[in-house]
């Protein structure tokens, strides 16, 4: 029979979409059905709302390219990121908290040691983030690898600016066999997420505040423990009641302490104030 | 304070995009936050699963291109089109139903008067299709143009053909003073939906059958009236149960009528047999 009274064209759906030879995606492709479904009749889609959803997302499509991820920006200001991350990392207590990658990372970032300066030849106050990888007792991880990535003081990544050829703010720091790391680098500042997307336009419309507070990325990915993907805040800067991408934890908020010129924790000496964060990343190991 | 447990990302996301200053976008934002968040949350959606999300609403975005509607098409098999149309045509008992428009309406095709050949050099089974369009009470429309677009033999579109300059199987036809009207084409055949992109890798993991049933679109867009756009489907045709647009209502089912060679109903003779489809469109008033 024709599917004809409205209700009907959502079971209708459901039941098409079920069909799907892996159960999994049978049950993620009707869970979308009724929830799309319910959407639409909740809020009496009308056919130009309709249209003007198709236009964004077509063109949130097309915007995105090998350097940028809209997709990801617009999960990210939705909450969608921040919430899948919170229903896949039931860590203990005791582990660094997950969050959001956002769209900014780069694979393949160069291999480098204990101190390496990733931000060589960039203005900004020099800043050293130091402590040791560890499992859930405190036992190191020897020779964890640190992937780390941040915005310049302009709030500005690599991925954000086509021209670059080596890499910029990014680096692989691979821990001591005792689990203990030390990046050096830049203070990052906190930034809008591009504005000049669709997904900027959503926001336009809207009070949200389209900043970030400061922060640095981090991924580990070790064997034996889950892969950890977060951020470093530091403890007083802008923004982090109100970041738009609902990143902020409180966890992962930690005091970047002013130095004045003199020894450093790389072993060498510094000639201007620099900062200093002390932050032990402790890894969930994975269910045995 | 940082949102931390996560059905406050929930809470806290609702509470930003109802911030939108047009109160309809807060709606239309809010509840989709709700149903996203909800969907994710009943999901479990995992990060390997919303990075697939992630790419396949790209893809579907960049394959798109003036001729080519992926996401239309997504939204189509979902059944998400069909909902909308139902939920904004509440039309008369009377008046013919509304469908989907599909992803293959071209604007701009040229106006022609009764009985012109839009099929003109195509091989095929010649099709008359004719009638009246009247209102709800069965008064003439004068005039009316009827917008009609439909696939060939092979069941292709000229928006699927990147090659073709000159309109193809589309034309406006302008009723008579009387409201008759009279296209002349060839019979279409049911065809399936293009497979080579996004939307089809997804059909592909199903056993829904991709085939829509033979149609023949058209648009009717009269002042005074709620614009139509809707299909007339032959009443002995495969697919009519499996329609995969979910757009078959009884209504647009109407027989195609074989006739031996002879005259034709444009007032010419045809020299091998012909079809003939006869429909009345009733168009709804919007409301005064």
């Amino acid at each position: 029979m024709p599917v004809d009274p409205k209700k009907n064209i959502t079971d209708g759906a459901v039941r098409r979409w079920g069909t799907a030879y892996s159960p999994r995606t049978a049950e993620l492709m009707t869970k979308l059905v009724e929830h799309l479904h319910d959407f639409a009749r909740e809020a009496n889609l009308t056919p130009d709302e309709w249209m003007a959803a198709v236009e964004w997302l077509t063109r949130t499509g097309q915007i995105s390219n090998e350097k940028r991820q809209e997709f990801i920006l617009a999960s990210d200001v939705l909450g969608l990121s921040s919430l899948v991350v919170e229903l896949n990392h039931r860590f203990d207590e005791r582990a660094t908290p997950a969050t959001v990658l956002g769209p900014f990372h780069i694979d393949g970032s160069p291999a480098v040691d204990f101190g390496f300066d990733m931000s060589e030849g960039l203005p900004g106050v020099p800043l050293f983030i130091m402590g040791q990888v560890t499992d859930l007792d405190g036992r190191a991880v020897p020779n964890a690898v640190l992937d780390v990535w941040q915005a310049d003081v302009d709030g500005v990544y690599e991925a954000q600016l086509p021209e670059v050829d080596e890499a910029r703010l990014r680096a692989k720091y691979q821990a001591r066999p005792d689990g203990s790391y030390c990046v050096r680098t830049i203070l990052p500042l906190g930034y809008t997420i591009p504005m000049d997307g669709p997904v900027g336009d959503l926001v336009k419309q809207t009070d949200i505040s389209a900043y970030r507070p400061a922060h640095v990325h981090f991924l580990l990915d070790e064997p034996g423990f889950e892969k950890l993907v977060t951020h470093l805040f530091p403890a007083r800067t802008d923004y982090l009641d109100s970041d738009v991408v609902f990143g902020v934890k409180d966890a992962l908020i930690t005091p970047f302490v002013e130095h004045q010129p003199g020894p450093s924790p790389d072993g060498r000496t510094m000639n201007r104030t620099f900062l200093v964060a002390h932050y032990d990343f402790v890894l969930q190991p994975v269910p045995s």
